[in-house]
Order: structure tokens, then sequence, then C-alpha cells
């Protein structure tokens, strides 16, 4: 496996297209589309809140038939918009279907923004002829440039991988920034790939995928109601069925779909650091999980994180409360290597070089609950006076 | 019932004291006494952290027996600090129980500030002599002065009720601020009263009210290690029997938790408004409580607030991920009572008004669920820039 410079465009065999529609917003890309030569195979991991938006619904309806398109846009969630919000959605994927030629249940689509308004329907048709006019292989980066809403910067990334039939490549395009919680764990993720994977593969894949990667970081803890990440595949009268080929391209999804995690917690709204939360020795995998969880999504822990406080008292008060067995006198923390608690027993640190590892935009907290010998780790930010500005303005 | 103006001070039999012991501050209050004449029954509600302090765990052991004080200190929270800390809080105790001339087992005790510091004993038990010699009953208001940390105001109240014995009083102090979450709400609460209950009686009421009070208040989701609400209630030969005088005593006591929780809110660190949220009409009751949390606890939400930004689409998103029975073509969304969602309908309502609302530093956000008929309430604070400036200063 090795990586590749670039992102959805050096993927062969696919068309991408934006167009600054003013959907909410003059002046931004805000509507796009990926369309495929031929029929794909699709797997999608989507959001679990009860409140789902129109597109996901959508998506789930279609996403087990062939795929030959992923139409987005950013700036309307179309979200809580009832069955209206819902025709919607199949109005505009039914077009875009009829003017490139395929059929209607092979479009699926995403959105993020607002919550709570019907979309632009009219305006966006208007863009239909211009998006898909627009549509050429060289156009992959304008996807994760229109999918952004508070990102700071566009995150897209390509692998490649060897199989039996030959080398391919994986590349995908991501936005997260806020709402970002594990169960889905960012906004909207599109990944496609030049290799035939079988439908079957690519569904357990994917979702084995998901759930080390995006579904282990957070920002605040809150899982939006439009979480979409999904992957197109070729199909293929020679699928990918080598044993070889096919793990070679589950650890390569698996690392494009980390390092576009990493991204997305780098680039969180107004966080000023990610770091990575490592438990060991918890009782049960449940129980590391839930600690892990509880310290990553802590808000006294994440405003430590970002005054570069060494207060772990409060990483062990988040592990106390994760509901996952803890003892006090097993319990070790370290940030980094250097031990701060040590079986309960609070270690002499020299409190510069703590402040020091704090201060670097990427540091580890390793938490030893020292009664078991299961693991989990999440990637998780601080929380800056700017997250609380930039989300006490959003809508207005 | 009635209120009575004043704190601790106004409840006969009991007396009081404080000292500025320089525990990690030189020049405030931070150690404190309360004597009661006689012996008491006491009950207590505690974290439900794994991680206990130690004098949470002292206060566990004794609970059941008579007690006699209670001491308290700020500051310094002694968690973390493993056997050595449980003894240090034993060492005090014993030597506070030898001065008073009361059994050691009669002391409990309270501690608030930071994690993972043993307490400085030569130093506290050097000021045993001051604190013991100060106590009168005059001096009620330097308890909920003493216990602070980052309260900017002291909270005391209380109130009185009629039994067919006469009238009785029951006064308490409270402190909050920050880690303030359900299951403990309170860092510290100390309620007192010249009402002799029944020890059963005391316990099962005293959890009763705490769980509808304390336990349904939030400020950051955060849930300490040394949460404790503590009652004394003298022992007596003629203990409170009748079911009028029992049933006014709690709800007495019932309104005075009431009010010291309001206090907490909003006093909640740099919190700028007190949001009810009100779930109705839910599958059941279960439900409706974990609804009204995921909502009271959305950072995503309380930055909302905080920006008298009416982005109800994220009150929306966080009762869809409550784990909750929840259906968009049901649910309605109120802001006081101004109607923003009906039946998965978005409402045409007029923005400036509903901002007029949100300025308020009080409001209620009702969200009618439409599956059911049980309820929850909650209290919950915005998230304000302040919030995170000052719990990324708290340890250094």
């Amino acid at each position: 496996m090795k990586y590749l410079s670039g992102g959805l465009e050096k993927v062969p065999g696919y068309r991408f297209s934006a167009v600054e529609c003013g959907i909410r917003y003059d002046g931004r890309l805000d509507y796009c589309l990926i369309v495929s030569e031929g029929l794909c195979n699709a797997a999608g991991v989507f959001t679990t809140n009860k409140i789902a938006a129109a597109p996901v619904k959508l998506c789930r309806e279609r996403i087990n038939g062939p795929i030959k398109a992923i139409l987005a846009n950013a700036t309307n969630a179309n979200a809580c918009t009832g069955d209206h919000g819902y025709l919607n959605a199949k109005k505009l994927t039914r077009d875009i279907a009829e003017r490139t030629g395929v059929p209607p249940e092979s479009v699926l689509m995403a959105s993020t923004g607002i919550i709570g308004r019907q979309l632009p329907v009219e305006k966006m048709m208007g863009s239909h002829p211009a998006l898909v006019s627009a549509l050429t292989p060289e156009s992959g980066g304008l996807i994760p440039r229109t999918i952004i809403t508070t990102d700071t910067v566009p995150k897209q990334a390509c692998v490649s991988f060897e199989t039996r039939q030959g080398e391919f490549r994986i590349a995908g395009a991501a936005k997260g920034a806020g709402m970002i919680a594990p169960n889905m764990a960012t906004l909207l993720c599109f990944i496609i790939t030049d290799a035939p994977v079988p439908k079957s593969y690519l569904d357990a894949a994917f979702r084995r995928c998901v759930d080390t990667t995006l579904n282990t970081i957070t920002i605040d803890g809150d899982m939006s109601t439009n979480d979409t990440a999904l992957i197109l595949s070729p199909l293929s009268d020679a699928p990918l069925s080598d044993e070889h080929g096919l793990r070679n391209f589950e650890e390569a999804l698996h690392d494009l779909l980390a390092r576009l995690s990493e991204m997305l917690i780098a680039d969180g709204e107004g966080t000023t650091k990610s770091v990575r939360i490592i438990v060991k020795n918890a009782r049960s995998k449940t129980d590391a999980s839930a600690i892990a969880r509880a310290i990553a999504e802590s808000l006294l822990v994440k405003t430590a994180f970002f005054g570069n406080d060494p207060n772990w008292g409060r990483i062990a008060a988040a592990a106390g409360y994760s509901g996952a067995a803890v003892e006090e006198s097993a319990l070790s923390i370290y940030f980094n290597d250097m031990p701060l608690l040590v079986k309960g027993t609070p270690a002499d640190f020299n409190s510069n070089s703590l402040v020091d590892i704090m201060r670097n935009n990427a540091f580890s907290v390793t938490v030893d609950i020292g009664l078991g010998r299961s693991e989990a780790s999440m990637l998780t930010t601080d929380i800056s006076v700017d997250y609380v500005k930039i989300n006490s303005e959003y809508s207005t």
C-alpha cells in the first residue's frame, strides 16, 4: 500500500463537478456531483440518530442496488423537513438521473448544513444543466471543497494497493468540523475505488473500517442527523476474489479512513490540538470503549487540554463515571510516556515537562485500568474559546 | 411552608465556624465546621463515580450511625489520594471529635477542589483549636462562603414548616459551579433541620427530594469524585410521626433543594442563563429522562443558547440520538410558548420574538415527543466563552 498525492481524481472511472448554486449563501461552491462510468456496488454507514435527514432515508433505500452517482450539497441539511423534504431529495436525484441517463434509483444524495429548512429546489434544479455539463475526470478536488461548512480546509486522500489483478486505487473526500461523535463520526465522507469488490465483502469491510476510524473520533459528542459515509466500487464480471487482494483492499481502505479521521480531528471547530486517548487493560472491550469515550467527551478534560492544564484528576473522574469497572488503586495515567498517576498514587512529575507535552498540537493520554487485558482508543480534541464562538453564531 | 431569609444560622441547635487555613491559597476561608448540640440522624447522597474521594468513603461508612458534626474544606478534593488520603480524613475528623468531645465516628467530612494532591494535614490540624473555639450559633453564613471554589456567590436558603409538634425549620448551604451533572448534581450540599425525623423516613425522603432537584440539573455533564449531599436531623425521644407533619417536612425539603438547585444553575461557571428543558408525552419515564438529559447536555444546544441562536435543529438532533423512541412526524418544539416545530413541520415563527425570549436569563424549552404520556424536566445552562476560559485555567 502506498499514499498518493491528490484525491478523488486519482481514481480512474469517475467524473466530478461542482457549482455555486446559492443554496444558502452566494459565492461559494455548495452543490456537487460524482458520476461513475459504469454501475457500482455501494456500501454506506449512516447516522444512528432517530431523526435522520431526508437524504439519509433515500440512501438507506437505494444503497443495496446498483449505484451510478452521488449528489451532495452543503449549507442545508434537508433534515426535519418531513415528507416534503424527502420528495425534494427524490426530485433532485431523479432529474440528475435523467440528465445523465442512469436509472433514478442509482443516484444517492447527501446533505449538510442548517436543520429545518426546505431546500431551494427550483434553484437547485436550475443548476443541474451546468452541474452535468461540467463533469470531468480531473475535477475531483472540487468535491471536498464543496461539502465544507465550518471546516477550514478541504480533506482528501488517496492510496493504492496491489492485487493479483494489478494495482488499484482508493480515494476519499470528507467534511467534519462540528457534530462529530462516534456512531457516526463524520458528517460526510465519500470513498471511491476502481477495485471491483464483491458487494458482501464491500459492506463488511467498510463497516469494520469505519468502526475503528470515523467511529472513534469525537469533537463535541453531538451526533448529526446527516452523517453519511459512502463507498463506490465498480460492478465487474471479474470481481476481486483473491484473499491477498481483498486483505490489501481492506488494509488500504482502513488507512485511508484513518488518515481522513485525523484530518477531521485536526480541523475540528475552533480546536487547537488532537489528543489520542488510549485505554489499556480494561476488564472488557465494552469497558475500554466506555472509558475512552467518557474521557474523550468530557468537557472538563477537553478544556484542560486547551489550557495546557495537566489536570489529570478530571481524566480519573471521567473514567470513574463511565460506568465501566475502575478501581482507584489499579489506575495509572500517562501523558505521552510521562506517568502522572501510578496504580492510584500521584507521581512526582515535572510540571514544566508536562506542559511542554500539552503545548504540542498532538499528544497521547494513556489510561491503564489495570483490571484486565482489553484496549480501546479514541481521537479527540480540546474545546476552545473559539469553539463556543463558532457554535453560538452558526445559524444566525 | 414559608421561606425565611438567611441560612443555616436560622436553625436552632447547631453551631458553625470557619477559618482561613491556607490549604491551597492564602487569604480565603477554606475550612469549616458544623456541630449539632445533640446526636443526629443523618442521610447522604453521594457521587456514583467509581473514583470516590476519601471523604466520600468516610461518609459512606459513618452515615448510618449517630452524627454530631460535618467538617468541610474547599480547594483540595482529597480524591485520588489513596490510603494516605483516607487516613488523613480519618485523622482530621478524629482530632475534631476529641476537641469537641464527641465520638470519632460521629464526624462526617466533605472536600472539594483539585484532585490528586494530599491535604496539608499538619496545617489543618494546626487550625483546629481556632476552628473549634470559634463555633457559634450565629456563624451559619460562613459555611456557604467557605465551600465555594469557582462559584461567584454563596448559596443558602431556609424554610419553615408546620407539624402537630409545632413549627420546624430546614436550612441548607450548597456549592456547585462546575462538574455539575445528574447523579449527583452538586459538589457539596449541607442541610440541617431542627425537626426530629425518623432515620428511615429521612433516608427515603432525602433520596426522593434529591432525585427531583439536585439530580436534574446539569452544567457540564461531568460527575465529580466528591459530590456529597448531607442532611442532619436531631435524634429525639419524640420523633416526628404524624403523617401530615412528615409530608410537610418532605415538601419543605423539596422546595429548599429546588431553590438551591436553581441557585447552582444560575451561578454555573461562566454561564449566562438558565434553561428549563421540559419533555412531554414520551413513551416512558426512562425515555423522557434520556431525552431531557441529551438535550440538556448537548454542547451544540448549549452554545446556541449562549448565542441567542434559535437553532432548534440541534434540539431535535439531540432528542434523536438520546436512545429514546422519537419520531420526526410526532415531534414538536417550543421556546416558552412559541412553537418552532409542530408535529415534524417547521413553524413559521417570528425570529425577533424568539431572540427576545432567548435574551432572557431564564426561559424554557418544551419538547413534545407525541408518542406517550411520560414527562421529565431538567435545568441546564448555556456554555459560554467564559466557561472555557475558567476551565482551561483551573489547576494552573
